[in-house]
């Protein structure tokens, strides 16, 4: 269940993208498992993807078809995620995208391929071909609930958003939905993800506002702080609103779009597998920003740290043993400071003369949490988010193959 | 209940060490909890101390006195860490050496202190205190076992280990306890480990030979990540066999001492909190050690490999991207195999030709398993010990505050 979140009753239409998801009973029956997103024509796209060495066939094959032409069709299947297949692994993700381009007049270049699921079996390309008449006759511009839906594999809700916003007098539209609860540490996206707008948006200019969305947002979530083979997100523009971004409504654009990646990857912690805290880290006054990364991480991935948060347990001797392993050679312990919430908790090496364990209780006991560290040496700071974890985490994890 | 580990019925006794362990009622009633090792005159002793820069106040005295001169005994008391206690902790760790110094007419500077248990809390140096005349009574230099029991907290299993050796005609003897199962990926030592020995070595001698011992030991086992705020080691030489370490018998003695402590490291994650499996993470065939290690650790670290490995599922999709996002950026997934056991699981960027389910499944159902991943890139090589990840181990870490 996850952690105060639902997805929202009414999504925002993106005038240029049809959707459709069907059940192609790729691994499993009775649920939806093949998702197609049609892109219109002058739509343009741009793609964030994993960093992990062993990245996933079709992970492969979209980024050179990316690289090629403008994409037309996004193609996204559950069950088998293709990754750790080899060349028949390549063979598979290139019949998909040849079918779905035959399905839709299209060149299969101008086709992406995106898999999730276990690791390591074979994709049954012939169950995706033979969903492809009906989920190509199902697309229509109002099928976002379903989409996000139709990629889940052990999320527990369905994560989509929307946004509008008012440029120069026009509508613009902006939708997603993202899907993931375990193996999240995306290194530079979530699990999956995919974000269309119906404003012009130059490539160039796509891309780094896709990189900065990506950054503020997936990039900076960690569930279990293991990196997807999978991990993909793409932004794509079609045009349709009129409306063209450009250095002038940029930044306006870019607080929608980093709201609503920000929503989404926030969807993605309050999902994770057997979640049932929401937890910010903060750490502040740090020297650089790479230090306070790597000091919220450390707490973030401490599993005695994320079992003390599901216990409720304001047990901080722990965060603070996080900071100290965090690598930082030269820190002063006693200009330390952690709060939880806005409770001092502990300052100069040692308990807070003004805490009480009743106040660290009361913290604790609430579903969202922060954490907050101070170290002391400068004014570079950076967020994470993530949950605790719980016997539901091995539960899923030992009890299901992924 | 440890993984194949029992403490050994017999302990060899070393000349010129004696030992006591007694219930001083630190935290609980009915425990041993306080451990006394007097340390003959002329015994020399080296130390490595935990890189946590939180260090625990009793850390922070002993590595001052070690500095200033030879000890004379080593007090230890579980309940209480004595870290993140700032201030009142050092004055309680100084006062706790003075205490012993008065009860033993030592100085206080010849007394090394060591505190394991919860972190942030105040240690009652009073019980310590009314402990003392019955602690020193006692010492005698057949309570090994007594003192393994008195320095154990989450641990279920006491951990001694015993060599003899015979150089040139003369038997040495080397024996040692160790603590720890949860908080543990030592960065340079054990949560605690004290090793004796009759030899006599040089002070340098002395620290090389601990700091390669611990190397290839305590510095590459792992529970769960957290390096503690109180991790210390200690190798004391009494010379009362005679017989004088040099160039010429050194590398006799360090076979046995390695091989002791590496006996008290791997019962350290055969006690791990909620073992069940034993887990030897080997990566070979990689360009530098540094690498190799870094490799292994991601490995062992996985949450998602760990809950595998408890469930014994040979799902060796989560290891191959555990290898993938250990930080290789010019790794050839093509050139990766790996192993479970002999078991040849994939090659060339997926599944082995030859690999079977069952062959997997059999490997994964022992409770001792080898992990090897070859990398293709040279010939440096890295070991590392884990466990899986268990409900037991969420619920010791949830349930009780450590």
């Amino acid at each position: 269940m996850a952690v105060n979140y639902s997805p929202p009753e009414q999504i925002d239409a993106v005038p240029g993208i049809k959707l459709a998801a069907v059940q192609a009973g790729i691994k499993y029956p009775n649920r939806l498992d093949l998702v197609l997103i049609q892109l219109a024509e002058g739509t343009k796209t741009a793609g964030v993807f994993t960093q992990n060495r062993f990245c996933a066939a079709p992970v492969q094959v979209a980024k050179q078809h990316l690289e090629q032409i403008a994409p037309r069709a996004l193609i996204i299947n559950t069950g088998y995620a293709n990754a750790g297949t080899g060349e028949i692994g390549l063979q598979a993700a290139h019949a998909t995208c040849l079918h779905v381009a035959q399905a839709m007049q299209l060149q299969p270049e101008q086709i992406l391929p995106f898999s999730t699921g276990v690791i390591g079996e074979h994709l049954p390309v012939e169950r995706i071909e033979a969903a492809l008449p009906t989920v190509t006759h199902e697309l229509n511009e109002t099928n976002w609930l379903d989409a996000a839906n139709g990629i889940m594999t052990t999320d527990t809700v369905p994560k989509v958003a929307s946004r509008q916003i008012n440029i120069d007098g026009t509508t613009v539209t902006i939708a997603g939905i993202s899907k993931g609860s375990g193996m999240i540490k995306p290194n530079m996206a979530t699990m999956l993800g995919f974000v269309c707008t119906d404003a012009e948006i130059d490539q160039s200019r796509l891309q780094r506002l896709l990189q900065q969305a990506t950054d503020q947002s997936f990039n900076v979530i960690t569930v279990d702080s293991d990196t997807s083979t999978n991990d993909a997100l793409t932004l794509s523009a079609t045009g349709r609103s009129g409306v063209s971004i450009n250095d002038a409504n940029e930044a306006m654009f870019a607080e929608a779009l980093n709201g609503l990646t920000q929503e989404l990857a926030h969807a993605i912690v309050r999902d994770g597998e057997g979640a049932t805290k929401f937890v910010t880290v903060n750490v502040i006054e740090s020297a650089t920003k790479a230090e306070a990364k790597a000091v919220a991480y450390t707490i973030a991935h401490s599993p005695l740290v994320k079992t003390a948060l599901f216990a409720s347990d304001p047990n901080w001797g722990r965060i603070l043993a996080a900071v100290g392993r965090a690598g930082i050679d030269d820190l002063e312990v006693e200009q330390v400071r952690l709060w939880l919430d806005d409770v001092l908790i502990a300052e100069q090496g040692a308990v807070a003369a003004s805490y009480t364990e009743v106040a660290g209780q009361m913290v604790m006991d609430q579903a969202e949490i922060t954490i907050t560290v101070a170290l002391g040496r400068g004014d570079a700071d950076a967020t994470v988010w993530t949950t605790d974890f719980s016997y539901d985490y091995v539960k899923i994890n030992a009890e299901y193959r992924s």
